[in-house]
């Protein structure tokens, strides 16, 4: 949708697992062609994103690489966790016919199917790129622009540095939203009768597909795990703070929480 | 702003504690008058809501009681917590002049100041209303109308009923979106290369003022600190799941958040 409305002139092929998804993408004219066969709708292509959960990404791209793309085709993924995937992926993508980079676009929503699908998802978000020692420069400049071009700020890292960093920034505010949800309603559902922006907007990613984030989260164990330990600390801070009435350790640790927000997303808050 | 746009033939008096701030709101024209005298501000009221932060309430509250307002004047508050100031407030007030009832609608950002103020802050926001055995008819009906003028549906309970859910639907959240800020943040702030508007909208409200939100949490104390307690066992059982590589477990929780909070939040989610 994002390419159509910027790169009108491109050919779209599209493959779906599901015939009736397929058609679905030819009758709203998002694709020019969609099919359910993953070598054909690769077939001559210049660029290819793969766009599945990560447990569907290998065996996918299996049938890709017996594709006939066109030269110096470059192949990228979307998938949320980048060491395992992309190290895969190298190895099964013969260099002569496919340059292999990653990539993790930091957009999305909890909400799933075309029907949720914008022109405008990727529009100011941050897109990871994660070059390797066997990417070629056509590769990472291809993805680049791709990304670019549907609206994103480009920031390039390698695989591991990206997994650290996105089980803190993404993997672990899912889990804390669904913790928050838990707390918040198990007990009792009808606390929800008082629920505000402040609730909505904190867990909204606990909507999120649990399949998919389960994938995600069991793909990047280690770091993820290690983001909780952190996350139980800073909540024993939080709970002996309240618990022992020591109202300046609370104050001194929202302010912390407040700071580092607000450095981190500098360019100022989102109502 | 609200009242100005919905309600334009009421006239407005504004209290405020600098007097550059009473200035402003004149010279935008949200208050026909505007003082730093909460006496002089309340003369003649039909209607009193007061706006403060709560440690600001009872003196506030005091000086107002010797104003002169209009016959079956109705005051009421927008604190965050209701018990004490509720209790505290139905004592200060002489029946004669003013019939208290507490209200708390569930609007606001994390931002301050009269430049983040919006007409529309309150549509489509719950509002609670807390009568007691002592709020009259009058003070319940005026108050209701107040909040549905403005945009809010109102939603009726006890002072204690609203302090149990609201601490863990709103002060629940306000924490662990500290917890989750200090858990990505504090060993490298470099993660926020990533962030995308999962960790944005997760983590808003910890942007918000620390000293309101200090002084919130302690007058709510044991609600908060059993919420935090329900939420270090949802922690604990999802790193455990996490760590001891049990994805049926960790599904079994992602699913069970998911089904909570879409229950809660029906009429669909916000992208």
């Amino acid at each position: 949708m994002a390419l159509r409305q910027r790169c009108p002139q491109a050919r779209l092929q599209a493959w779906a697992r599901r015939a009736e998804a397929a058609k679905d993408l030819e009758s709203r004219n998002l694709a020019d062609l969609a099919t359910t066969d993953a070598a054909q709708a690769c077939e001559g292509a210049d660029l290819i994103v793969l766009c599945t959960p990560l447990e569907n990404m290998i065996p996918l791209a299996e049938q890709i690489a017996r594709a006939k793309p066109a030269p110096n085709c470059v192949i990228t993924d979307v998938g949320s966790v980048k060491g395992p995937v992309v190290s895969a992926l190298e190895q099964i993508f013969p260099k002569t016919s496919f340059q292999f980079i990653g990539s993790h676009p930091m957009a999305g929503s909890e909400r799933a199917g075309i029907e949720a699908a914008r022109a405008e998802l990727f529009d100011g978000s941050a897109c990871v790129v994660t070059p390797t020692l066997f990417t070629t420069n056509h590769a990472l400049q291809q993805a680049r622009w791709l990304w670019a071009l549907v609206g994103c700020r480009i920031v390039e890292m390698s695989p591991d540095e990206h997994d650290a960093k996105v089980a803190r920034i993404s993997h672990l505010a899912h889990l804390t939203a669904a913790v928050t949800t838990l707390a918040a309603l198990r007990s009792d559902i009808s606390a929800s009768d008082c629920a505000g922006n402040g609730f909505r907007d904190s867990t909204r990613v606990a909507s999120g597909d649990p399949e998919l984030w389960t994938g995600i989260i069991s793909q990047n164990r280690e770091e993820v795990a290690a983001a909780l330990q952190d996350a139980r600390t800073a909540l024993a801070e939080l709970l002996d703070a309240v618990e022992s009435h020591d109202d300046k350790a609370l104050l001194r640790l929202l302010r912390e929480a407040k700071l580092l927000r607000d450095s981190a997303l500098s360019g100022g808050s989102v109502s």
